[in-house]
């Protein structure tokens, strides 16, 4: 288990004591984050005219937004998966009924080569009588 | 494609209107999801004695912090898909394999059984002649 650390980041200006059991580096990608997200809606004039609270809750829902498109991607991996288990699961069937087959028909290979085999035989007991005659 | 809607939703008391081409919908959801974690971070006295601009942060971090989390999980879901296609790749080529040994054993089967009918009309033949002398 990881220990708890405290990890100072800069975020929007404000300095921050983040504390958790992630890493440092994890929670300075959290803040350039933040800030990358910060920066880019700065540009924007609508979202520079508004109050300091009113742009912070516009961030949250903008991460929030991010979160759950991640979480939509989630949904669909896991929809692809299961497909994918599918298919996995028919091809090993048709693999096992195959191998049945395989079995079989070797089988019936081994068993002619022996009748073969035998009327080999037959037949040169028949010419062997027929010179005798 | 979907029309540009405003969205009225109400998060941390505050009211929003969110402009977007989402569902309202949608939006709601994203709404509830950060009233819901600020109502979870209102019950601890850490969260609850910061100044606002401070909470703000906090919250982005932690709504941040769930989307790095989704963002390992659709990793971790890539790494099994592109396992799970290996796994498919190799079954199909195992199919390959086996339906070639099918039919080589197929052609085999036909083969010995030609074999085997000529013989036994050979084996006609010879006991005909021999009946004969």
């Amino acid at each position: 288990m990881s220990q708890k650390t405290d990890t100072q980041v800069v975020i929007g200006g404000r300095v921050l004591t983040l504390s958790g059991y992630e890493t440092p580096e994890y929670q300075q990608r959290i803040a350039t984050y933040i800030n990358d997200m910060i920066e880019e809606y700065s540009k924007l004039e609508a979202y520079r005219i508004q109050p300091e609270d009113i742009k912070a809750v516009l961030l949250e829902v903008n991460i929030a937004d991010d979160y759950f498109k991640a979480k939509k991607q989630i949904d669909l991996l896991n929809a692809e998966l299961e497909e994918r288990d599918k298919v996995i699961y028919d091809l090993k069937h048709d693999r096992v009924a195959d191998q049945m087959k395989l079995d079989t028909l070797t089988k019936q290979v081994a068993e002619l080569q022996n009748s073969l085999a035998e009327s080999a035989k037959k037949i040169v007991q028949l010419e062997t009588q027929l010179k005798g005659k």
